[in-house]
């Protein structure tokens, strides 16, 4: 379990202290734990030199989580060189660490055989997730290349729907009888030598192979061995149906604090387990992809090919240039009104772009609110009253300050009023747009992050033009 | 460990089954895990008419992260009657789920000795939490109240700054010298009764304290009593100094996939143990925080008291009242162009605008990637060059678009062309200005989060009127 237990003799301090910090010397890592650029092109170097012997000196003091960074920060065009070089240092678990486009760029090079050895080293979660992007075809090489056991562990998780628990979950786990004594189950743990070695819990189960409670290996540990495990183990637990989404598998974990959870089929048998590590990824992923969604990013990979990334980022744009001319055209309107007092165009950019500035706040925060269960039909009518009476304040606020410079700067108070009151509306219209919009999406089942800003930003745009312009022209001015 | 080990018979599939799903009965939870409204109000309903035995017997089978929910989605005047009724209900667990200025109202109304019997029921980093946010006289009345060894260890992690691995992590842990066995490891468990019983690792250390190695429980579970443990640990480990943040805590669970941690003092001895439990709210509450912070809503917690997110979105809509501002005055310089030809007026706000939807999504990109440790100094240029093309792209694409839409409509070429040309500068602008700002402000150590988007939104406004309006005037239009 320990490649370095031969070595587990007692040593000076100094020695140990050296030893213990070997992930993160200095000279590799920067102090926020990055991979030094000095230290990649120095690889990159070796490589280059074709000194195959320097590259994998240099890299095998790394663990696979920074490997498989030193093959993202490598260009791409040079990344099937490094990874030749390194040669076995880029093991099953580099690739499992492995952003998904830069895997399958490495994978494509690789022969189906390979990357069936590599699958075969790794848990069924990690192995699902290598080969779950490939194509068809490649796929179905590197499952025939596999041994018939690891082939239908394998298969059985594609059979579950992408981004389900299905995929997430891995098949080793200890599950025991109920009527087993702690002392029965640390037999049966010595015993069977081909069981996982990697569990945080054990589930206990009835003859129907139902989970009926869950067992911190800490418990066990501390109880004396007559001690039945039906007295040790906890009955409340969290059972996750095969078939969940892994988001709501994140939200389980991270609400109820759980380190493995018991995966059940729809009879209820327990067919796997979830454990923490496979979910935090996951946990920062989607909270992460808000952010890139609500800006129309997509899913934000630097690592995606650019032709992609074009495709993504344009079509959302295209799409807020529909809203930008819905907007202009408002503005459109309004030109004779322009046309006699010009200052009008100088202005009306600030009391759109202000709203969409306060639409955007209201809706990043109820986003993200409902994205966290936080939001719910239970305080919706709150949260819109409380963004109401924000909204007022702001706009009461910005449009008493912009109201009295400009009134003072043109020398004209009419004008004044007119972009105060026209800021005052627009903050409303952003206040209850920036919360209506997304909650309104989420109740038809539209994830808000995606669609959530079009919207704002038209309503926003189109009443900030027409407020202003609109009491402009009733005004005469 | 089990409240209901009492009930360990065996029991028919159907009974078994109904049990199990105790935490997410149809009734109390809709399919998304959260309570449902008509629960909500039956236990409302129930404190209004004073029936507590109602309230209670609703409420008891709830896990306490739920009757944390059911907390927060109270409203704020009748938090404090719910919380009473619910009597113990609401326990340390309830206390240490709740948001934090849920708690600090629920708080504010108990004695210091009440809080101190929470506090002293929960864990370390747990109790910390609570407290940590008093006003300093409340907090030394609850620290005068403990007991003196809760005391010492509280005080001891309040002296660690804020947000900090000392906060984060629990003193109670198990730490072993190198020299034992297995079986003595098992015995030593065993025997010591007021040994924490969570604990998922335990840590082996020297003579000075320091660790040297770390052992999965299952790990010890599966070897025969007669092994070292020196030879069943692992000696690479993650250790977490006591002054890091917590952020950056959260970063190396995640990067190595860690259950818990030994944290050391600035000597290199153990100190604490931080469970990814813990880490598991932070790491989703990172990832949240940015998208809030690029939209100036602040911390964006919707249970903040109003005025604070007054006070907080207010600072940053007037900050950007300043860039909308100075935008404006760059149309001021072309009024006389404008004053000519009004219909610039209409369409320079699409040339605005799209290049600020251009900019916020190469921003979102560049401040997750960087939040995320993917864009380091390595990988800087060439992201540069990547966004630059994705700019040339998308806005060749717009700028081609919108210049014949535009030539047609109004039966002008030179209109068109001149769009077209001003569309695509603002593209490049917009994606240069999304890349170059987060990534100096970042390495000037200031939140890119934070800061980036005013600095892009001025530019992409700026230049999108000073491209287009500019661009008019040299053509003569």
């Amino acid at each position: 379990m320990s490649e370095r237990a031969d070595m587990a003799e007692p040593r000076p301090d100094d020695l140990a202290a050296d030893d213990k910090t070997v992930e993160q010397p200095e000279s590799r890592h920067d102090e926020d734990d990055r991979l030094r650029p000095d230290f990649v092109s120095a690889v990159l170097d070796a490589v280059e030199e074709d000194d195959r012997d320097r590259a994998r000196d240099l890299v095998s003091p790394l663990h696979p989580a920074d490997i498989a960074d030193l093959l993202e920060l490598t260009p791409s065009d040079r990344r099937g060189d490094v990874a030749a070089a390194l040669g076995d240092l880029v093991g099953a678990e580099v690739l499992s660490e492995l952003n998904d486009y830069v895997r399958d760029d490495l994978l494509d090079a690789l022969e189906p055989q390979q990357v069936a050895d590599f699958a075969a080293e790794l848990d069924t979660d990690d192995a699902v997730a290598i080969i779950e992007d490939m194509e068809a075809a490649d796929q179905q090489a590197v499952l025939d290349a596999l041994d018939p056991e690891d082939r239908a562990a394998i298969e059985s998780a594609l059979s579950y729907p992408e981004e389900s628990a299905g995929r997430l979950m891995q098949r080793d786990l200890v599950a025991v009888p109920e009527h087993m004594t702690v002392g029965q189950v640390i037999d049966y743990l010595r015993d069977n030598r081909d069981l996982t070695t990697d569990f945080w819990e054990i589930f206990v189960v009835d003859e129907a192979h139902k989970p009926i409670g869950t067992c911190q290996l800490s418990w066990i540990l501390t109880c004396p061995r007559s001690i039945a495990i039906a007295d040790v183990m906890k009955r409340e637990q969290t059972l996750i149906p095969v078939d969940m989404d892994q988001e709501e598998v994140a939200l389980r974990f991270q609400k109820y604090a759980l380190i493995s959870a018991a995966v059940v089929d729809a009879s209820g048998r327990l067919v796997g387990m979830i454990t923490v590590d496979d979910v935090v990824h996951i946990i920062s992923e989607e909270a992460g992809e808000d952010i890139l969604r609500l800006s129309g990013a997509g899913e934000g990979d630097i690592n995606q090919p650019i032709l992609e990334t074009v495709r993504t980022r344009l079509s959302w744009l295209v799409v807020n240039l529909g809203t930008a001319v819905l907007a202009a055209s408002v503005v459109g309107l309004f030109q004779s009104t322009i046309s006699k007092y010009v200052v009008l165009a100088v202005l009306m950019p600030i009391v759109s772009g202000m709203g969409g500035n306060a639409g955007t706040q209201t809706m990043a925060v109820a986003v993200r609110a409902l994205a966290t269960n936080q939001l719910t039909s239970s305080n919706t009518i709150r949260q819109i009253v409380r963004e109401f009476r924000i909204a007022s304040a702001n706009g009461t606020a910005l449009g008493i300050l912009i109201g009295i410079a400009v009134g003072l700067i043109y020398g004209n108070h009419d004008l004044g009023i007119v972009i105060a009151l026209a800021m005052l509306t627009n903050n409303l219209v952003a206040g209850l747009a920036g919360i209506l919009v997304p909650v309104t999406l989420d109740r038809f089942n539209i994830d808000p992050a995606v669609s959530s800003a079009v919207f704002v930003t038209a309503m926003t745009d189109v009443m900030g033009f027409f407020s202003f312009l609109g009491l402009a022209t009733i005004w005469g001015l």
